[in-house]
């Protein structure tokens, strides 16, 4: 059988061996005598899966005790109305950093709960860069900003240095690399990249920030209530949760984030190099804002799409294509991508050239 | 290897054959050449597939064309506000009728979009009928009911004859007996008993009616945005999507909703009669509002509860401990309990009898 290179932007590549005892759990949970989604989420195997899951992303993550772990549903785009509701007090204003569509996602749910000061934007550059944030004072609850834009392929390379805290939708580049979070309030993300399959959505939360908006929130955008009850207020989504454990136990047999850093780095790496190299090929992205995680391109001259299509395709090549904003093409390069896929089209790239150059 | 009879509340039983082909999806889905979970949402076969859910729960609700299906995330917990914010207009009212826990959660996020009537409630009496609903003007924008109360093991009969339209929770009887769909303006209910694996929650949305509050409401919460984006405003619970996919297939195969309504009465039957006969036994639930979902009951001697409770795991009976608020037993009978499970639990009981009688 013939390889897939999965470049998915997302739902996306995860580790073979998490999907093979995944697929297992799901027909048979290890020695339960039952299907992984057919037992009670407060069974005790259950509920020690979710423990050990909060407790390795916390671990992995290297966050201080301060933080708490949950998984929950809805997505970062319900987690964009829940981040405000809980950190952006009555009459407060918030500060946003507008980086992209899921940037200008996040502020337009904001809005619900307060005052949205946007601080900056690149929209009018096609956001191909990561903008410069000044300082950002005590007047606002918090700055946002979304650490990884998926459409673009742009990331933050360092974290904003603000008086305010940070809150960050990390949903794209959360576990691939190592940050510092003394300045985060709130961190979350949507597990369909790095971490699992589609269906939850993890924050990482400051505890003793919360209760300070002097709001009534509803129970289930409500923080404390999800943190009163372990991450169990209602039903989890069961098989995201324990497929997320599996693939932060693959992470941390491998080294951990620092671990798969070095390896993320190798592949991005050997990407732009071509990129960059090859004269047919142009970068979206500005070179000091380009992601890890993915890779946007075109070609210089569009009007041999068609064949490079056809190259990268009977490559075995899969999910290039760019999103309908940006165009051209987009690598996504997540954990689980090994470095061999991306081998793969960069030879692709190459031979291209050597045909059409 | 022995055979689990699942009586769990739910997460619960799901058909043998949908868990293998929902586990060889995991591993790899159809033609693909990869997981299910690993492909983009955007992709051909998922948005089929989609598609084919969407349209296979009207088909099988029998739903005229007014509805149209959702499946999104945050469980019945959070389409407890969903709904609420969607057809209770600022400054209005609803009708609420009090007949369980979720009933009372229900009530209690309503409260956050604008004022509750709670018409009737049967909590003074543990909960242990449904209580009858006189009519319901159209001061009262929805009555709310709560069809089936898992907890409690009571269940509607017959629907309430009103003249505001209904709302209804339907997360523990959905797909489990007809029902006449036209005083109904929103249905709903989290797939994790009948339907799928937890993760997902169905609405079922007369489209007329929405968008007539008055209210800004956060996106994720919108119907209307949510329908406007086919389901797919945000990356959808791709496993547990697929998997409903599967186990509606394997309804409809089955005869539907008709052939496993004559199947679920036909198990309630056997385990009431049993329930009624054996003089060890008492039911909790009034047998006008019994459930044929999940029948609650206790001995009448709890003093040899732990000799019970031997038998019926000796005989391999999984999740029959009672939920915490009434004590005793629930047995739950969803669409994928086999009558030999029911049988095994009523032979229990039967020989429980004879040696403690």
């Amino acid at each position: 059988m013939s390889h897939v290179h999965n470049f998915s932007a997302g739902p996306c590549i995860l580790p073979q061996e998490v999907l093979e005892e995944a697929s297992q759990a799901v027909k048979s949970w290890d020695n339960h005598g039952l299907s992984l989604v057919e037992m009670s989420h407060r069974s005790k195997a259950f509920v020690a899966a979710m423990e050990e899951c909060r407790a390795l992303t916390k671990e992995l993550l290297e966050l201080p005790d301060r933080f708490e772990i949950l998984y929950l549903q809805g997505g970062a785009s319900l987690a964009f109305l829940t981040a405000a509701m809980n950190f952006l007090p009555e009459g407060g204003q918030a500060a946003y950093a507008d980086t992209g569509t899921w940037s200008a996602k996040a502020i337009k749910e904001a809005k619900h709960a307060g005052r949205v000061n946007v601080l900056t934007s690149s929209k009018d550059d096609k956001y191909n860069h990561i903008p410069e944030v000044a300082d950002v004072d005590g007047d606002n609850a918090y700055l946002h900003i979304t650490t990884n834009n998926t459409i673009f392929g742009t990331q933050y390379a360092h974290m904003p240095q603000t008086t305010a805290p940070l809150v960050a939708d990390m949903s794209s580049d959360m576990m691939s690399r190592r940050f510092d979070p003394e300045p985060f309030a709130l961190i979350y993300g949507g597990v369909q990249k790095n971490m699992g399959p589609a269906g939850a959505v993890m924050y990482a939360v400051d505890r003793a920030r919360l209760g300070q908006t002097g709001r009534s929130i509803p129970s289930y955008l409500d923080l404390e209530v999800q943190l009163g009850k372990d991450s169990m207020f209602n039903t989890p989504p069961v098989f995201s949760v324990y497929t997320t454990l599996l693939t932060l136990r693959w992470l941390k047999a491998l080294g951990g984030v620092e671990a798969i850093q070095a390896r993320n780095e190798a592949k991005s790496g050997l990407l732009y190099g071509e990129i960059d190299r090859n004269p047919l090929f142009e970068g979206h992205a500005q070179i000091g804002s380009r992601s890890h995680m993915n890779a946007t391109f075109r070609l210089v001259d569009d009007s041999h799409a068609a064949t490079f299509d056809d190259a990268w395709n009977k490559a075995n090549i899969n999910g290039l294509k760019g999103h309908r904003s940006v165009g051209g093409y987009r690598a996504s390069m997540y954990n689980a991508l090994p470095l061999e896929s991306v081998q793969v089209l960069v030879d692709v790239m190459k031979e291209f050239e050597r045909t059409h150059g």
